[in-house]
């Protein structure tokens, strides 16, 4: 069984030791069988220059592996630079091509400029090509390394051709089918390849794509189509449909973790994306500090509502009392229709399913659960104040008001967002919040000014 | 290019008019070429009856796989039932194992029975045995249709076996190398079979697994290691070591998706799982109440507060104002700790990666968040007042010790929760909320009572 956490705690320590003590030999036995995953996480654990020592010991094969399954960011780019710049080099010559780009991505401009010319030229030459597509694009994620055969090789030189290059080409899962002018025409599977007459030409065994992707396309979209179909990976074409790479499950599940951050982080009001968990307190203050001054903004307007009615409430205290409960109530009735609204939209991209209605049914939920609530708390309000039954009167309307509009606020800004062509997100809890709170106040003091007083 | 959605609007009014027309033979023409996940969305947008007559019309093998892509749920399961008998068995044998459970899950009892009592005795054994294990485990996710070899047999022996095997099972990507008694060895490539000299025993090309689970294992941790070891499918196999089956990736990215929905659900304080998006309003109410009733209590313990504190409210009425902005901030940022330390539970998991001390970065976050926003509302506060001096020294008090309050409850309670082997996420912001609400109301208007009256 695999419990990679024992494993890590155990290791970890004695590698530590290993690495003060600067024993390459006894480094390299002790790490020889892990898998890059965890030696990752472990070399992560390390002092900044045991990590340099540990890399420099392992194979090349091993390090390079390690460094690409590295948390993406700073800690590992700053690993790599402070590499002997001829090691760096193997180490990214080592990577699919995919991998290799996204740690050259990382590095500082001199750096890399460094690296590169440590490179063989057509290796640098197609790095730099790949550096030119947007990270977050189907570009971005391709590999260029992928293995594909000739439709007019008959089946037995396809597979010679599959032997060689299946070598080379880490997890091909899928045998794609060119013409001379390298357009993308299918997949021929494997095991057909094996089993037909030696003489059958490719042609005759090649299954269309199930999905392509052009290189401009949205990590996300790539995510969508992967997780539709099924797809271990995905050919990524030009316009004109020449094959420039495939794109494999495995990084596409990482998008989708990344998006998930994204999306969470959204709908909380934080700045940043997933290198936030790993902030420290100064780089969060900063990402987050800047959406605080915008909430502040819109918490003084709902303050100064309240100043406005200040008269109301010196003569009727209770209503400083309940205004908390209509605008907070407000405020988690919206969370609850902005989370549903914001996650129906997203499963219902990039299918048939239409995304319809669900104003309509957030309303109503908004009128049922405001009659509720309504009714609860004006009766609690009457009791507690006694005497005055317009009071209740007052607190009924505000309650099942403002849940009406959050419920409406909720579902209708990020439908419209997701119209506009904007991440639905955007529509943060923090701002419905703003409005349930204004409306809330609003409602319950401005009727309680007209009707009370 | 792939445009599902167009593509969908184009077919979905065609295949309505033959399904109403009855025209088997042209409904069948019309999707032949499309795949099962398009397909599973165009049925789904039919009127049930139609529903019935193109899934009847389909060939078996399209038919079942159009069934197994369609959401899970009672509308899927309700079609099923509905179908002839003999069909829906025809249906259900031509899935993989896997699929076909989650189909028969659905089922209403009495339906189920009917359904396997139409199987061949095997077949239907194999799946009441599937039954067994729970859905969210990995034994739930597992199909035991796969592709392996024995330990003993020759590279050519090996590769007749996964010749014949291989066209049964779809995408097997391994190939797994077992002992007489089942017991999984490893994997072997296909292309080291086929590169290999045909008289090699298999023993000498296997690979030990990278990982393997048991089938109690939690569908969360499959997804984590799949996710973390990049891998296509993992093994599922019991104490002793015996292969019982395996989970492919594409099960992996459909967990990963659900638990998103469910974080962000139980964030947001919204009852029900991934079915929630596509809930009638009854059935939100339903799940939404119960959640806005916990609110209501702690709104209303937080009302109780203000109602305590109403003298020191007619006295200074501004506190009136500012007490929603010490409150709304605190929950703003308590929203944002609590996002970013779930999110970091959630990532640092499954790997060797500590996620100590963010307690520390929060608190240091909230302390200087609550200088910088304390001293700005304080000044705001003293100049909207005029004259006292006192009410901004109380206002910065309030408002910097709710960040720092918020901070750590944000931080905090989510990591208590995790420690204690709950879902980080079920201190949702909602709870945050109340907890900023309560502090602030009790911060600042005890602290006025002492201070200013």
């Amino acid at each position: 069984m695999s419990t990679p956490e024992q494993e890590i705690d155990e290791v970890h320590e004695r590698l530590a030791q290993l690495a003060a003590a600067g024993d390459v030999q006894a480094l390299h036995e002790a790490v020889a069988e892990m898998h890059p995953s965890d030696l990752a996480d472990l070399v992560e654990s390390l002092e900044d220059e045991h990590q340099v020592l540990v890399l420099s010991a392992l194979p090349a094969e091993l390090a390079s592996e390690t460094l690409a399954e590295m948390e993406e960011g700073d800690e590992r780019a700053d690993l790599l630079a402070s590499l002997d710049p001829s090691k760096g080099a193997e180490l990214i010559q080592e990577l699919a091509d995919d991998d290799a780009v996204d740690l050259v991505a990382e590095l500082e401009p001199d750096e890399r400029r460094r690296l590169l010319e440590a490179l063989p030229v057509e290796e640098a030459g197609d790095i730099r090509e790949l550096l030119l597509y947007d990270e977050e694009t189907a570009g971005g994620l391709m590999t260029t390394e992928l293995v594909s055969v000739q439709v007019s090789l008959t089946a037995a030189e396809a597979l010679d051709r599959v032997r060689i290059l299946g070598r080379e080409v880490e997890d091909f899962y899928s045998v794609f089918v060119v013409d001379a002018q390298h357009h993308l025409l299918g997949t021929v599977r494997l095991d057909d390849l094996v089993t037909a007459d030696p003489e059958d030409v490719v042609e005759s065994l090649v299954e269309p794509p199930t999905a392509t992707v052009l290189p401009e396309m949205d990590q996300e979209e790539v995510g969508r189509l992967i997780s539709r179909y099924n797809l271990a990976s995905i050919p990524v074409v030009n316009e004109t449909g020449v094959l420039l790479g495939r794109i494999t499950f495995d990084d596409v599940i990482d998008v989708i973790e990344a998006e998930q951050t994204e999306d969470i982080f959204r709908l909380a009001g934080v700045g940043g994306d997933e290198e936030a968990v790993r902030y420290t307190w100064y780089e969060s203050v900063r990402a987050r500090l800047p959406w605080l001054f915008i909430n502040l903004l819109t918490a003084t307007l709902n303050a100064s509502v309240v100043y406005f009615f200040r008269g109301t409430i010196v003569s009727k205290v209770i209503l400083a009392s309940v205004m908390g409960i209509v605008a907070g109530m407000g405020g988690n009735a919206g969370t609850q229709a902005l989370a549903v609204t914001v996650r129906g939209i997203a499963l219902a991209r990039g299918t048939g399913r239409k995304h319809g209605l669900v104003v309509g049914r957030e309303l109503m939920v908004g009128l049922v659960q405001g009659l509720v609530l309504g009714t609860l708390v004006s009766v609690v309000a009457f009791l507690v104040d006694g005497a005055d039954p317009r009071l209740g009167l007052v607190v009924f309307l505000a309650m099942s008001g403002n849940q009406i509009i959050a419920s409406f606020v909720g579902s209708f800004v990020p439908a419209v967002l997701d119209r506009l062509g904007f991440d639905p997100a955007v529509a943060s809890s923090v701002f419905v919040t703003a409005c349930t709170d204004l409306c809330g106040f609003l409602l319950l003091l401005g009727l309680a000014t007209s009707i009370l007083t």
